[in-house]
């Protein structure tokens, strides 16, 4: 099952995706969940539900609506570095010892066709398309044994990567938490549909030229093990988004770097999932406060 | 103006802190905001209304309530590494060139008077009294000059680390954001009360003894620098925090390195805020899911 939010006028819903349409779970049935975040915590007992609800009158075509990134506000951007053998070599780096861990800003959160900002600061912007995981239950001390168990489903990402601001600090997160730069989408699909994950294919193509494609079976740490780790620290929450790392092909590791220019286009696509293509504009300068 | 969130029975609520009662906005004035946050955005001109309806009937006095983190779900824990030159210098590092950061988890946020875990996983647990900033106005890019127009309020932390887990990986994330390590409060005090910030002392105690007693006035970047260079990257919205930074004094910068033990209680005072104090219990490792 493929589930996407979507704005239709001005008005928000979201619904379950079919190749031509999208259902409005709002107008369809009011009494389930309002997002999708809280329906995946719920989603064994619901789905029957929902499936016959999806059946109802009001279904747009997707040319009617405009997707939106399928969790509004993650309480948590959790994302990995280096989990990918190649990708480590070619930033000329081995993999760390462990598991390395950053986290972007809830406020990077980008639709699947939002525009992302080349910062003012900086004219080192890096894409690196990710498989991203949708955390549906509440998880703590969660074993591999069990982990993806708390997994609602999985998403298309883009980790887009301030370059020069995040080899400034071994934290990383200066660099990775610009506003624009979580695109996520188009839709979450289940576990179900998805079947062995590490049969996924990613894909990254700048103007139709394609720079990433690797497989999701290649990850370093996969993402069983990244859930236990991160449970033993702290508590998983439905919403919650984990970037499960980036394959080679990365704009750093050209020769020349091929940095990310205004008015270029990126495109993310992962088999079973779908695909999501961001503009890139010039970001702003001038201070905002209100 | 000193404001805080508490419970009284089963009921939440917020309102304006005395030395010996606190008022009930929702009972007073259910017309004004929800939350504190709400209400800082707008405190300036609200100010007058929340003055006048303090006053109102409905008073506690602070034995019948129990005072809740000021913020209750924060958008961004931010936190920045190494701004006290005493402490870099006890941690055995110089402190860094330009500013580092490092986020700690909306989920590990606690009462001014919680339980902090010493995790199931280590045995390294640390303290670290810092000043918080607590935003009150949405900010991007904002110049040293006009940052402090986004300071809502300031509030005592302890950034308590789990040190082994902490230097594991350079990006410090995952030692600093167990479940229960971000205890904040009492009380949100707005930038009039406090004055100039960098006058303030903070101090930390642990069973009564003194660890740490250091000055504001002695951080390597100033709050302004902080915001500047954060706002940079990313929006800053009402009810984010920021960390400012540790002074000297730190468990393990002692000989022995003194860790956390359960049944210690951490105390953090700071002039013109007030006092959170936590009793250290042990963290839980069985699997929770639901």
């Amino acid at each position: 099952m493929k589930l996407a939010r979507f704005k239709r006028g001005e008005t928000l819903s979201w619904g379950v995706l079919t190749q031509n349409d999208v259902s409005d779970i709002k107008q369809n049935a009011p009494f389930l969940p309002a997002s999708i975040v809280d329906f995946l915590q719920y989603k064994d007992e619901l789905t029957p539900l929902l499936e016959r609800c999806s059946k109802g009158v009001a279904r747009y075509p997707l040319d009617e609506i405009e997707l939106l990134s399928p969790v509004a506000r993650p309480g948590k951007i959790l994302a990995i570095a280096r989990n990918y053998a190649k990708h480590a070599a070619e930033m000329g780096e081995a993999p760390p010892e462990g598991q390395r861990w950053f986290s972007k800003m809830a406020t990077a959160i980008n639709d699947p066709h939002g525009k992302v900002e080349l910062p003012a600061v900086s004219d080192k912007l890096d894409y690196e398309a990710e498989l991203v995981v949708v955390i549906g239950k509440y998880g703590r001390n969660v074993p591999v044994e069990r982990a993806m168990e708390i997994v609602g489903g999985f998403t298309c990402g883009c980790d887009y990567s301030v370059r020069d601001w995040q080899k400034a600090s071994p934290t990383m997160m200066m660099g990775k938490g610009f506003d624009s730069h979580a695109p996520i989408g188009p839709c979450i699909v289940t576990p179900d549909e998805i079947g062995d994950y590490r049969e996924l294919r990613l894909r990254c193509l700048v103007d139709g030229e394609e720079r990433q494609n690797g497989s999701a079976g290649d990850m370093i740490h996969d993402i069983a093990s990244q859930i236990a780790h991160l449970s033993a620290a702290f508590t998983l929450e439905p919403g919650d988004l984990i970037f499960t790392g980036t394959p080679d092909g990365v704009a750093m590791a050209m020769d020349p770097p091929a940095w990310l220019k205004v008015g270029q286009r990126v495109r993310v696509e992962i088999d079973r999932i779908g695909v999501i293509e961001s503009e890139i504009v010039a970001g702003r300068s001038e201070c905002v406060i209100r």
